[in-house]
């Protein structure tokens, strides 16, 4: 079982030049993972999203427009990351309870996931969330 | 050999909310290869990016904030594609010349790789690029 310590941020190469930036993300290097599913969310300026965790699904997560910051919880500690640069992305490992907040008018959140949408996946309720927590731990 | 007939242009599921919008693009459903690399491209306003083809890579393009003019071209043939949208996506198959015109400010062009980053991969001479088609059918 995962805990918040275990969600990781990571600074990617970019190339800056007077044309534009590149930012790179390369699978084994950076994702630890085989991508199943990439997904974009754009939302209202301070929407908060997520509010839920996964069972087994991993993500990578790049703000690729704006900023927001993310709440990882994993029913003991909580951790906040600012995702404010097109070249930081946030690791987060399953069992981990996520809220996100759009903190910039036209923020775009792009996730990478090992996994295919599984609704059964989700933990959307927080208390089933620490009883699975616990149960886990038991 | 591919020619631009071959770059498709797909619509991506979106699921639109008060509280925001999610786009979704799966491996297999939508991206026709297992994704080795993610790159990011921001660029100041009708700047020109692009210009070379790849002799192997395969890349799967989406706009996910502004909006791109991406001209393919297989050296007897072009196409205009616009993705102002962030569920639409462009497919792009090797062999194919491309310029990105970034049309709006703050665009950003996420682009799915099958292929890690090769130097050796990049055709970025347009005399090149023709010798490269003509020597291929041949």
């Amino acid at each position: 079982m995962n805990f918040v310590s275990d969600a990781r941020l990571l600074e990617l190469p970019h190339h800056v030049r007077e044309d534009g930036e590149v930012v790179v993300a390369e699978v084994m290097a950076h994702i630890p993972f085989t991508i199943a599913r990439l997904f974009t969310v754009r939302a209202p300026l301070d929407t908060e999203r997520g509010k839920h965790a996964h069972r087994r699904c991993t993500q990578f997560m790049i703000c690729v427009h704006g900023a927001v910051e993310i709440i990882c919880d994993d029913g003991s500690g909580k951790c906040v990351f600012t995702l404010n640069r097109g070249n930081l992305a946030l690791h987060v490992p399953p069992g981990i309870w996520n809220t996100i907040i759009f903190h910039k008018e036209d923020s775009v959140l792009a996730v990478l996931c090992d996994r295919l949408y599984e609704e059964e996946d989700y933990i959307r309720d927080y208390d089933a969330f620490i009883c699975f927590r616990q149960g886990a731990r038991l």
